[in-house]
């Protein structure tokens, strides 16, 4: 059994596995951010990209349920909180910010909640994630978050960009990654605190590697699906949202 | 509660489903029987195909744990003869037919069997198959193996165009699709009495027809997530296999 690595060198291999599969190396993300994107294309990726998000609260009360220690399962409440929104107060999560950016690109709510749009390629990367967290290790339930680590940069790549090139992106329908940045930092620093300390052999680190290269493909997957379906040409599949359907029959889809 | 549909009537709405959804339909298969695909083509889809080969006697034990009566048992366990082989005289299976061909088209067995190489996607898609019978009712379980009532027709297809048009493709790497055509139609018969006899209500019914739904998305993801990837110049994900690594490389990675 190898030596366990220290924590600088653990982040380094950790860094090196985002810089080869995280999705900002994919080209759909360059094609959103420098400006090339139709706005269906635009439409297209925020609207499969809420299925990913709708299990997100999910699977941190999957991962939740699994920690055993109080202050660990108050430190990772908060990431429901983020999402679903306070109980009293404030309702307003990360699922309401990113209906406000699917409305204002013209999608009805409820069409956007029912999921009926949505790429099935997209809809079983996210049960493959939620799988995962609930088969794997803690430990790697928890590193698979890891993703979080690079998200600071790519939201700040889309956010500058989307506001630069598309007038149909604004401010206000971008406010899901204002609180994001923050968020994915104070997340991702308790995570890499938590898997230096719970992964006591190199072993150990070698599953966190390959949960965060799990995590990466599922990311990376989604937006092969999108650029797939509509921009290189591939089907959409049967049943999917097509640009070519207006955004009305979207509505009447969604009442129907 | 509206009344069940007759079998006639039950039976044409089914193989309308197919008629709209099933793979048959899928851009890349018409490219592949009608001999427009390269060599690589051929070998990414084999490779990524046999993920779902693979999973199918899984899913098959998993209904066939579901399934109460002895009958119902023995008839099912048929299937699983046909992919994995009989025990003692006929080892000779499904899987290992389809490993005959990934063979013939340069690919080490060890590698493909790691489904190291394959496509996130098509792993997804695979798992959410298999997802879909242990959490759905027995009933839409068996409803979602009807995709074989189309089988025959697409089977013949591949077979005479690929032999046809490809010079890299002989009879003896396509034994697995002669030995299909019939097992399919025994089950797609069964299949289509069993859910015949236990759907109640026209509400039951219409279980089988999104159980029919959901199991053509499967198929048709996967066609999606290799067109992307090996034709229509979408990205191959990190890790997967990409036909500019040498066939040998595949090799080496195999044994590492």
């Amino acid at each position: 059994m190898s030596e366990k690595l220290s924590r600088p060198d653990f982040e380094t291999r950790l860094r090196a596995i985002g810089a080869e599969r995280y999705h900002d190396q994919h080209p759909f993300h360059q094609r959103m951010y420098t400006g090339v994107c139709t706005i269906d294309e635009i439409r297209a990726w925020a609207l499969n990209r809420f299925c990913y998000q709708r299990i997100i609260p999910v699977k941190d009360a999957l991962v939740m349920a699994r920690l055993d220690d109080i202050e660990d399962r108050r430190a990772w409440r908060e990431r429901i909180v983020d999402h679903d929104g306070e109980i009293d107060d404030h309702p307003e999560g990360g699922l309401r910010r990113w209906l406000a950016l699917t409305s204002q690109l013209g999608f009805e709510k409820d069409y956007v909640m029912s999921m009926h749009g949505v790429l099935p390629a997209v809809r079983y990367a996210s049960q493959a994630y939620l799988k995962f967290v609930q088969e794997r290790s803690v430990l790697e339930a928890v590193a698979s978050s890891l993703t979080e680590m690079f998200s600071p940069q790519i939201i700040a790549q889309r956010v500058s960009g989307m506001l630069k090139h598309y007038d149909f992106i604004t401010e206000d329908c971008l406010t899901y990654f204002s609180y994001r940045k923050s968020q994915a930092n104070r997340d991702s620093l308790w995570a890499l605190d938590y898997i230096d300390k719970h992964a006591v052999t190199r072993e150990d680190q070698e599953r966190c590697y390959d949960a965060l290269r799990f995590k990466c493909d599922v990311l990376w997957t989604m937006l092969d699906a999108i650029a797939g379906a509509y921009h290189l040409g591939g089907t959409i599949p049967p049943g999917a949202w097509a640009p070519d359907h207006t955004l009305q029959v979207a509505k009447r889809s969604a009442s129907a």
